[in-house]
């Protein structure tokens, strides 16, 4: 029997009342609606007052009166916050001078000081209320929607976003496992938020949750109870899988997890749009190796399967520029089959692809750059900038309409090598040079060569 | 039977998690103790990474190393991070010329991104170790302690202040009872941090916990499990309590709580030195006053019982200024009573004493004033700042030594009524108006005169 | 914000060590599977220690090895363990003996000693093991569905009844409620278990829990953790219900509870085959009537909205007994329709059966009895022994297939009026009165001289 | 960082509505306080109902009126309850009769029934009130009081042992680590439980709790939640102790628990009076084996430190038989010695004492016996029934008053050995032998000669 300590117990009880809290927002009601100017109007007040007599009630009020408001009047709020609440320009400029004139570290302070927008405070207040930060992170949502058009939202975001950044530190982040006794309505959002390989129901859903050789974890904040941060799911495997469809595959015999060499991030998905910019998945994934090598302490291999969502149309420029030496005149006829429909299911075309593929995949993963110099994938960019290495290219590796849509296919593995991660890290951080495989690096032996040589050619 | 929806229980595990996280930091092992450079070192690489790769793993190693320095290290580990992880002052007089050349909100964006400290993004990074939080509290102390030596210490108080009033946040408090079925070790936590009336052990505990007419309150915060942030200790009772001593008597017939009229708020207590600046008090009474509010609809009183600490010091002055028209010729001489020992078990005396001190107490709370023009006493501060009232003046409150001392017996009752606790507030914080009950205010009448008439004679 | 007091969590860690307890049975592994005779030969080992030292592994290794069973060597062993482990009948003849000679309370209390069989003390011992109590609960299945031809196991069921009664002590279950946040789990045994009206799916359960004037509560016990033992299925309306499919209906607009005035049970399902016999429905709906009561005060009806199983049946034995004059010419001319499918979509035949159903209706409930004289109705039988009374008949309350094989489509109102609920309850146990409205009782008005005339005609 | 399955979490709730049911008992008010007559009759009115309808307030009602008797009519009405609700001789007449005509399996199922008195279904329908089962438990502490003088109170004891071991079935209880950061209400039990080696405070529970080689484990059952039934106390040690006060010592360096080879169980404690008879200590110890050998696999013995509560009796029994020839003249002589207080004291004397001992010891465990053949020691035959073997004996163990009263410092190490914990126990409990380590067996080679010497020289 588990024996459990019993101090445990207690703290188990503590996010209840953050739960309450975040909960009784929903139940305020309001008489009539509050429009727009009202709604800056008790900003002023929130941010008048010292801020706590009444502060988290004017605090529910602004979010509650928000949510109620239509697009067009939210996005007349959020401007109106963006440019009401801005800094003092007077007073910065003043401690901007005064730094100049004798730059000291109690004047960068004051300067620091004078530079904070009150919109910062602003957002801080609004946190008060029962279950602010929920409404916050929604009210993200909107800013991100609305800035390709609101310039002057660029700066509220930048406060959101700075805020964001500090509430939802790694330190105060929890990592939680979800497997088929997690309650129904965070199984449902997983459902939702699932952006690599769509869960088609709850069927599917207890597939990936409840086998012994499945598991799905996700990080949670304290503040925002039901609702996953982020999540990754994971296989047990006894070999590096090279292909998505038997890992999701409907019947499938679990394998017993002791039997296990081998862990497969098979899917990583932000689940709040709202703290874009603010970033868990390294954490995330490093988390679950740790503790998945505690559990099982056979397992070996901690690798992902992943898509490369930049192969297929970088492999059509590449096409498109006939003078580029890149493409043999196999490699042109066969990817001349995958202009024709339903050529993955024709074992002669599929063959040839698969062959074509890989020196090329080799070359767009180690040596193709965007203009400013980075790696062109971004999921590549996500994985190697963590420290893992580029493990193996699988031609074959995804074959849904997706997969032949984005990459011909094509998915990689990434292994993430405890040992290595942080030398692979500083290396492409600070020198751009990527980890990968042997075999991966046989495929694409001379870039320079090539790339030089179609630089002379272009 | 009180029934309970099934979802709560799920988030009753979350903060396990954190919980162990904290307790996780202590088992860290150093084979050999490192020294100040060496951690400032680690410092510089936790900085230098993406933070992510071995993030958790380098800020657990300056935790626990700094954990294990003598107080001279700590200090010079201190001033080092103080002093070589500022703004850099180039970069910011150049945002700063910038800014004065054409200011908009993109350039005092730029100007708050470096002014900001690297410090800051140093602090945020070693809470990201297990148990970083509480680490990060316990060196704030330390620092508090050496500021007065060491100036480049202020800087590094303030990031830390800085961060600390993002991360407690009101919206991320939990507010919990404490009671005698409270865990252990919390409880001990209580008997120490008890700052105004010490509690002597186990047994005093329990009368402040256990009767029914007894209630003790905390805020806690996800990250620092059982450490109580603040509590406030209240009596139920049947009318405004004018002392203390009753209140607290070992012997005691508590009453049915469904009987009390008043909720009293006799203590309240900071439990985290660490968390200076950080304030707490006033959302601890309000979130109290509402939720006893809901459980016991007859209470109608909210008042605290509290001390007067600066008015003793206060008298002493006005005493030692033979021209203050403030004190008659007979509170002069009740007064005197009070130079020798034991007079406040003299009846004569001690009634002498308690006729003379309202009035002039009066005058203390509604007159008196620093330089600056603030009220004196720190307590009346408080609550004055919270929108409290000064309700009653009770001359023997509190006659334990420490009571004779600090005030010759002086207590005064707060009250806390939520339908003016904003209005108070506003003409305090605003116009500097003092809200007091008419019985005291009749007790001072003539202030602008006393005022002026002193003022002229000085 | 609610504020819990910290007691609570405590205890709230109990039950997860028994959980853990049930879960560790199925991680049991048997190299090879042990045959009837062997896992017989388990129990005789099992009873002859003093059953602590190596009980608990053997009584695992004999639930997992029976688990491991074909559905005919399960029957063997219940069989062996029935006829094997009864009393010792030579001395229980001595005890009775005695008894008789000089009846006296020691002389009882050894006859009871006597009377009760190993097999009770087998079943004891056998729920030492981890996850013991579901696994016998499990067994009592295979009792049941063997006792048909097995005549020994009757004995061997008699006793895990006694032992259910027992440990299933309404003292010792635990009401929670269902809703959207419970685990998957324990959803899915809902779907699964829901007997009165069937739920198709995810989408159907969440109408039931999700919607703010929907409800469900179960019981539970705290050794068979994720297994609801009875459930029942609440809407809060605002007049009592005639019908079942507006309440079911996928498209609805919620009530606010507290607009509610009605509370309608509209399915109860037990959930546990094996604990058949142990009654749970009737505390179940009490407690539930508390509850409701207390959350919404003004909640002032509590009734279900029941089917009538038993009343087609009857009505088509009195069809076929022409000498019947409990049919009216009238009546039987309406009922004709019934023959023809489809009939309930007409509107005639729907009238006509509509008007003619309620005063047979009343008659099937007020006066019709079984041969030893129980009133006919299953459902009626448990209401009525709750104390219920039969509130109102209504013809067109089910429309289901279901509903009109069974009933013609005929619902009823019980209502549960908590000040009356003992005097029916003792009325009918004790005279076999049945409590109706006055409505229902004017529709069946001579029960005893229609019953006399119809028994003079046979 | 540790991470939970979160289906855990969910049953965390489960017994929190169990402990407001208990705790519900105690608001219950009466107006005026019932007599016993008064109380008899609602024990009529509990078992007439079906018991459902109103049956838990009848229940709470007599258990409230219960508790509030005097002692006297307490005992009244035990008294009353016990004649007057016993089995019906009549019918049980009948049926045995009917069963020694033709005894069958249906006519002894038949005469159990009968044989059972309603006494114990009236206990039953008295735990379905909130908090029954705790004041059942109560109650029968009442019994245990009375059953010297009133003896048809035995028949009633023996009704709620037969209900209290179905219902405390080690199937139900629940292992849980007490340590210092358990409630305080459930922490003071302990002080005041602690029946071996008392506990003199918060300080003294402090060092047997906090210590990392310091553990204490209690079983709870859910329907009790803050009232531990029996807990043991465990030293983490590098060698099988010869004595108490060094684990007792106030100052101590505690050790690492990964250094340590032995888990020492030097104190056991039944906690609740009202569960004597109901076995729990055998299933504690064994569960707390496997538990501490799971999580310290370096751990290789488990002993216990017990004391000899008859040892000293019995060798004055022998002193006082001049005949013994147990006894050696310099045997007679070292125990002389004994009879002048301080002798432990005295180097001399304990050495001569301590020397004398363990033979006499030895002989005591091994060969004495009582006239009806059983271990003389209470605590022996509660060790060796579980199939521990008497490992050493230690005859410095205990010096304190206690200890030297009740064994002249004599205490004993059993040995729990897993691999022959049943062979142990079978020899013991099938033919009397008693299993010792070599070394003891050695003290008293010729149990059989002595005795029987012994028993010639009688």
């Amino acid at each position: 029997m588990a024996e459990t300590t019993i101090n445990r117990a207690y703290f188990s009880g503590l996010l209840q009342s953050v739960a309450d809290r975040g909960r009784a927002l929903v139940r305020v009601k309001r008489a009539e609606p509050l429009g727009v100017e009202a709604l800056l109007g008790l900003a002023v007040k929130l941010l008048r007052g010292r801020g706590e007599a009444s502060g988290a009630a004017t605090a529910s009020a602004i979010l509650g009166g928000y949510a109620a408001l239509g697009p067009r009047e939210r996005r007349a709020w959020l401007v109106g916050a963006a440019t009401r609440f801005g800094p003092d320009f007077e007073a910065l400029a003043a401690a901007a001078r005064a730094f100049l004139e004798a730059p000291d570290d109690a004047k960068a302070a004051e300067l620091s000081d004078r530079a904070e927008p009150t919109r910062q405070e602003l957002i801080r207040r609004l946190n008060h209320a029962p279950g602010g930060t929920l409404a916050l992170v929604r009210m993200r949502e909107d800013i991100l929607d609305a800035t390709r058009e609101d310039a002057p939202l660029h700066a509220l975001d930048r406060d959101f976003l700075h805020l964001f950044a500090s509430w939802f530190n790694r330190g105060f982040l929890v990592l939680r496992r979800i497997d088929w006794s997690t309650p129904a309505n965070i199984l449902e959002k997983i459902i939702r938020y699932e952006a690599v390989h769509a869960i088609s129901g709850w069927e599917e859903l207890r597939r990936r949750l409840e086998p012994p050789d499945r598991r799905l974890y996700a990080f949670f904040h304290p503040a925002l109870d039901d609702e996953p941060l982020i999540f990754v799911e994971v296989a047990l495997t006894t070999a590096i899988p090279v292909a998505i469809q038997p890992l999701l595959a409907s019947e499938r015999t679990p394998l017993a997890p002791a039997a296990a060499t081998t862990a497969v991030f098979y899917s990583i998905s932000n689940a709040q749009r709202g703290l874009q910019g603010v970033s868990f998945g390294n954490f995330l994934i490093k988390q679950v190796v740790e503790d998945l090598r505690r559990e099982w302490p056979r397992l070996q291999n901690f690798v992902t399967l992943s898509p490369a969502p930049g192969f297929a149309a970088w492999l059509a420029r590449q096409r498109a520029d006939e003078t580029s030496s890149l493409l043999s005149h196999e490699a042109r006829r066969a990817l001349a089959f995958t202009d024709h429909a339903g050529w993955s299911t024709k074992a002669a075309a599929a063959e040839a692809v698969a062959r074509a593929i890989p020196p090329l995949a080799a070359h767009y993963y180690l040596h193709a750059r965007t203009p400013s110099g980075r790696v062109l994938d971004p999921v590549a960019r996500f994985h190697l900038g963590n420290g893992a290495r580029l493990e193996r290219l699988n031609p074959r590796g995804d074959l849904s309409n997706t997969g032949l849509d984005q990459s011909l296919g094509l998915m990689v593995n990434y292994l993430y090598d405890l040992d290595h991660i942080e030398e692979n890290h500083e290396s492409y951080a600070n020198r751009g040079e990527i980890a990968a495989s042997p075999a991966v690096r046989k495929l694409a032996p001379s870039p320079g060569s090539v790339v030089a040589r179609k630089k002379k050619g272009a």
